[in-house]
Formats: structure tokens, C-alpha cells, sequence
């Protein structure tokens, strides 16, 4: 049960840093008398998730391994890495662990009118249509996982793997933060936007920041499984 | 003898670094006829401060461990890795180092209106109230001596540890700035404190800075050795 | 054959997550009614970049050693740890690659107006001649290749490799791109400038990014293996 | 001989991408009609010294340790890890590379108006008197060779090193660029210094980045091996 816990914790610090550091920052740039061009933020946003992952990997990775993602767990799951228990464990505790760092957001804020959730079409910095959206979650995870499974599937890589995939998480909220503000993570997604309401935009979207990230994941581990086999 | 050294070398050097950073970008931002955003200068100050802790973990680090935070000592007090009487130095000698990073950026800057404080209220970007700081700072320290804790009771993370708390520290600032300007660190938020003068707000406030820090060691301790026991 | 669909994918990667977060962070700025000073989104561009070959590195590397760039190939075969089948099939799959990238990045962006093209004259933003140009594409390729031969060539280094190559491309693209906007990379120009158009300016100048990174390339491997030579 | 040809390139690639990507991003910068706060730039610049470093130290750090640096090599000397030949043969290639690199920039720009030098009262952004420059030197380039020292004496380090000591690099930029445009390295500021022309501010002033430097990287000796004998 600990690893459950362990997940719970990571995905908890996960959302609350990452969401958070977004929400924060915003925030104070949008004080200012000075228009702030959207994208500001960009960089400091994407270290934010980059290094949560860093901090977490080293800590409760040790217990856990330290998925902190359900997309992340599909993909371990499709790979022959993790059973079919495990996983239903690990994401539940995820689902729930983002539910509580937005939680803590919350009152943290004093308010939900601004959580760091995901969003397409008005909602997206870039405007982008909802097909253009499921393309790009589906593209971000895919490389996202495609990176942690090369690079946990060589043991000698094992001291360095946190780092490696808290730098890939960061480029692909470089890349993926104007577009849809980057989940590829459906527990991280699905906090902020229900404590957001049942009304809520983000809440009417999050189906799509669930169902993407999971294929995107699918399809790394099909290709990673492909590519790594011998011949 | 000379780790108590190797402390008081190391706090000072964060405190001088990390403050002096902040400072020193904040004056240049505010002498600019466009008015700053408050948020601009959040990214550079996060890696001032972690970088620091890279920079002392890999040289004064070989002597003492390189702690330079009396929640960092706590915390290895509280898993049993320390003795009291190392405690007792330790925190001594990083609380004299502070005071003298504080006074080292007083003769540079010419004047303690300035040092890189830590605030709550009036004195935090985000105007949180007393008890939202305590729990921010709670958490942050929380977070930051969890990933310690973690990194290092594997042997083989050895020559990584220093980098992956300094990016830890990294991220518990990106997130902490704009609410408290991030201490998780007593000896850091006494110094400047102090030199700042015993009318000043930080002065009056330094006790959340002392306090909360150390609950946070000590409860990412307790929870760390819960879940690292074997079953 | 996979090494090549490993080739492949990578520099799909790359020119999509690089040329993809330049475009996006650029667009975002422009939207804003500040002017917003040139050379404002370069850091992040260069993280953008850099991060690609990290995450590339530990996951399609452990199957091509992930060249990416027809330079670097060419540094490995000059430097005769490479043979010329090879050479040619990873070529072939970086062109194919960043072709790739660059029309998925068209279709994200429902527009092939700016897809990260690499540019002098008027196209530079520090609008420099061709010469100077070649010259800066000569210098940037050669130090890149240099980092890469000597990180690559110690086996001791293996683990870390990634880190340090993803890294050199960071600091490549800081110092070029106010120049270039930094190719080092004929695949990863070849494919945004073939979208944009065969009468674009950028297909017009395509030639000075695949000629002088190769040039940059072929000194470095030379130069290294004088330095390395045992006497 | 291939030792000092390699402290020659490192150098020069030290200076040419750590100045010229000072001087590139605040042409741009100023070249909007948006006035930018001094202090914009700082991260951008302070990156690309330090990541200089990382790309030297695992290519021509095979060869010769990639000192680049005068105050390291004197840290050596001092240490006793160096004999005197070596270190004359390593500080003249430095001068040398210093030398190139600020030319190779003169030619790139077209102009020696500005070069990444240093300086202090007017030529400081913050202001500093010529005592404050002197103080800041020495304890900027104490921590720094203190990192070189603690990171290059434990042999398990070798992997990591070069990424500690240029991330050192790094935060050494962030708190030194506003005081005095960080030098802690007596061959990167003579070169452009010279460049500059013999009656320029910046080679009247240069005399300090060549002592206070090698003040400061000789204390660190001294006290490095204070601390790490054992009693």
C-alpha cells in the first residue's frame, strides 16, 4: 500500500507546484500596469513541472518508481512492465492525489477562478480547435513516454533517469503551454478542473486531457516495444 | 571542527548568493522607466538559490554534507542520521553564516533597505495572510527535505544528490517566491532579517520563518521514514 | 533498418518541438499590443531545442546512438567511427525527419507562414551578411561536434552523454540565434524550408545551412582526433 | 603541446560564445523601442558562460582538465595539483584564446564598440566604487574555484564534474552580471578588453579582473585545503 501512497504524494506535489507556479506568476503579471504579452511565462511554468518531477523522482521514486501520471502508467502497463493491479492502484491514487493539490491551490488562492487547468478553442492561448488539441496531447505524451521508456529500460541510466524526465517534461510544456497549457497527464488535468466546478470550462473539457495523454502513452510503448525488440 | 566551518562557509555563501541575486536584478528592474511586472525576476532568483546549493554541495559538501538549513538538519536529526551535539553546531554555525552573507550584501549594496527578505501580508507579493504563509512554508519545506531525505539514502545517487537538491530547491522557489519569497531555510531568513534592524517587518516577522520551516523538516522526516520502512 | 526509423523519429522530434516552441512562443508575443524587443524568447528557444536531444538521446539513442543531424553524422564518419552505408541510410532518415516535423508543425498551426526557418541578410534578426553567416554556422557546428566527439568518446561518459549534448545545443542556439537562428543542422532546416514554400526566402538561403554545418562538422572531427591522438 | 592547444580553443570559445551572447541579446534589447530594464538579459547571459564550460570540459577537458581560466589554474597551482611550467604554458594559451575569441566576435559584429567587457563605477550597472569591484571579484571567483576544488578531488565526481563547475558558472553570472558584469576570469576580460582598444574604459579598468580574480582563486586554495585536511 505505500507505493499507493507514494503515488499520491508525488501526483499531490506534482499539481500543486506545477499548476501553482502557473496560477502564481499569472497572477502577479497581470497586477502590473504593463500588458503582459501571453507566453511570458512560458519557461518558468515549464520548469516548474520539469523539476517536480526531479524532486519527486529521487524521493518517492525510490518506493513507487515515481509515475505520478496515469499515461504514464498505461504505458508501463502496455510494456509488460506493471500488472493490471497495480495500475488501477496507482491511478486512483494519481486521480487522487491531483485532486488534493488543487485542493490545497484552492485555499492556498482563497479562490478557483484560476487553477492551471487545461483548455482548446477559447480556452487555449494559441486558439486551437479541439481536433488540433487531441493531435497535440497526443503528440506531447508520445514523446514524453517514449523518453521515459528508453530511459528507465537501461539499468546503468538509473541514477540519472529523474533528471532525464524531469528535462523532457519541461520541453514538452515549452513546446505544448501555448497550445493547450500542456497535461499529457490526466490525474494533473482532472484535479484543477473539477475544483474549478461542474460548470466550469475546464470541466467540460477535461474529457479530452484524459482520453489523449492515455493514447499518446499507448502508442509510445507500442512503438518503444517495437523499436527496442531484437531482431 | 571544520564541518561547523564548512557550514558557516556554505549558509553564507547561499545567503549572499541567493539573496544578493534577488536584490541586485530587483534594483536594476525598478530603475527602468517601464514599469515591472512583479514576477519578472522569479525564474533567475529560483536558480540563484538552487544553484548555490550545487556550488557548496560539491565542495564544502565533502566535509560537512553540506546542509546549510537548520530544517535540513532537523530533518536528518528527526531520521536518525545525526547526533544532537552535531544538531546543536551545525545550527549555530549555519545562523552565523546567514548574518554574515547578510552583512557581506550590506557593504556591497551600501545599505540594508534592501536584503532579500521574507514576508507575509504587506511584505509578500501575493498579500497572504499569516496563516496561508505558514502553510505554504510548511509545504515547501515539506517538499524540499522529502526529495533530500530520499536522494541521498541511496548510495548510489551519491554524485547526483547535489544536483538534484539544487533543482529541488530551484522549484520550491519558482512556486514560493510570489507567496513568501520562499525561506524553508531559518538560518537564510535570520540573517537578512537581522541586519535589516530590529524595527524592521522582516525582523518582526522572522519567527513564521524560524517556525514553519522546522515543521515541515520534521514532518517530511516522519513521513519519509514511514514510508521507506520495510513492511 | 530500425536505427533508421529511430533517425527518423528523432529529427521529427527535434524540428517539431525546436522550430515548434520558437513559432508558438514568438506568435504569443506578437499578439500582445507591447512591442516586444527581439531576443526576448531566445533563452526559452534554446531550451527547446537543447531538451529535444535530451529527451531523444535516452530513448530513440539506446537504438542509433541519436545523430539527428547530418553534421554529426558526418563528424562520426570522419572521425571513422561511423561507415559510409550508415552515413548515407541516417542522412536519408534526418531529411525525411525534419520534413516530417516541419508539416506536422503546418498542420498544428493551420499555416506555413513561420515554421522556425533559419535566415541572413534580411532574414537575420541581427540582419548579417552571408559571409558572416556562413562563418557563425562554421564556428556554432564546429563547437557542437566538438563537444560531441569528446563526451561521446570516453565510455565512462555514456550515462551522461545526453545531458551534456542536449546542454552544448542549448548554449549553441543562445549565442546563435539573434545570428541564424542557429541551424547546426541541415535536416532541421531543409524541412521548415521546403513547407515554406520553393519561392520562400528560406528556401532561397537553405543552401548556407546544409554546407556550412557539415563544413563546421568535418573541421571539429578533424581537430578532435589531432587533439586526442596519443603522441 | 596538444594541452595548451586545448586551454587556446577553450577559451576562445569561452569568450566568443559567453560575450557575444551578452552583447547579441542586448543589441536586440536595445534595438526596440520598448526601453528594457537592465537586469533583463542576466539569466540569458549567466547560461551561457556556464553552459560554455559544460561544452569544453567533455572535449577539451579530455585533454588538458579545461582550466580556460588563469584564477583555476592558480587554484591548481596553489593546491599543489599543478607544476609551474604547466601553468605558464596554460595562462599564456588562455591570454592567447581570450584574445581570439574577442576578435572572432569583433569580426562576427563588425565593430569593437561593445564586447561582454567588464567594469565598475560608470561601466557597472549597478554603480559599484572600485573597491566593491574588487571585494565582489574576490569572493565571486573564492566560490567558484571552492566549487572547482570540492568537485575535481573526489574521483567518483569525474562524470558530473564538468556539469557542476559550469552550473557553478552560472550562478556565479546571475549575482555578479549587475555588479560587475562577472569576470573571475582574468583571460575572458583581456581579451575584449584589448579588442576594445588601448584607450578604452574597459582596458583602463581591466587591471582589476586580471588581480582580484587571482586573489580570490588563490584564497580558495588555501582554504579548500584548510578544510579538507584531515586532522
Amino acid at each position: 500500500m505505500k507505493k499507493y501512497l507514494a503515488e499520491f504524494i508525488g501526483t499531490c506535489v506534482l499539481t500543486l507546484f506545477g499548476c501553482g507556479s502557473a496560477v502564481a506568476v499569472n497572477t502577479l503579471l497581470a497586477q502590473s500596469n504593463v500588458l503582459v504579452p501571453l507566453g511570458f511565462s512560458t519557461l518558468l511554468i515549464a520548469f516548474a513541472f520539469g523539476l517536480s518531477i526531479v524532486a519527486m523522482a529521487y524521493s518517492i521514486g525510490n518506493i513507487s518508481g515515481c509515475h505520478i501520471n496515469p499515461a504514464v502508467s498505461l504505458g508501463m502497463l502496455v510494456s509488460g512492465r506493471m500488472n493490471v493491479k497495480d495500475f488501477t492502484g496507482y491511478v486512483i491514487s494519481q486521480f487522487l492525489g491531483g485532486i488534493l493539490g488543487a485542493i490545497l491551490l484552492f485555499i492556498i488562492l482563497g479562490s478557483n477562478a484560476s487553477l492551471g487547468t487545461n483548455g482548446f478553442g477559447e480556452a487555449s492561448a494559441m486558439g486551437i480547435s479541439v481536433g488540433v488539441a487531441f493531435l497535440v496531447e497526443v503528440i506531447l505524451t508520445f514523446v514524453f513516454v517514449l523518453a521515459i521508456l528508453g530511459v528507465t529500460s537501461k539499468a546503468e541510466n538509473g541514477r540519472i533517469a529523474g533528471l532525464v524526465i524531469g528535462l523532457s517534461l519541461t520541453l514538452i510544456h515549452i513546446f505544448g503551454i501555448p497550445f493547450t497549457g500542456t497535461s499529457v497527464n490526466p490525474a494533473r488535468s482532472f484535479g484543477p478542473a473539477i475544483v474549478s466546478g461542474l460548470t466550469s470550462v475546464a470541466f467540460a473539457q477535461v474529457w479530452l486531457f484524459i482520453l489523449a495523454p492515455l493514447v499518446g502513452g499507448a502508442l509510445a510503448a507500442v512503438c518503444y516495444n517495437f523499436l527496442s525488440k531484437e531482431d
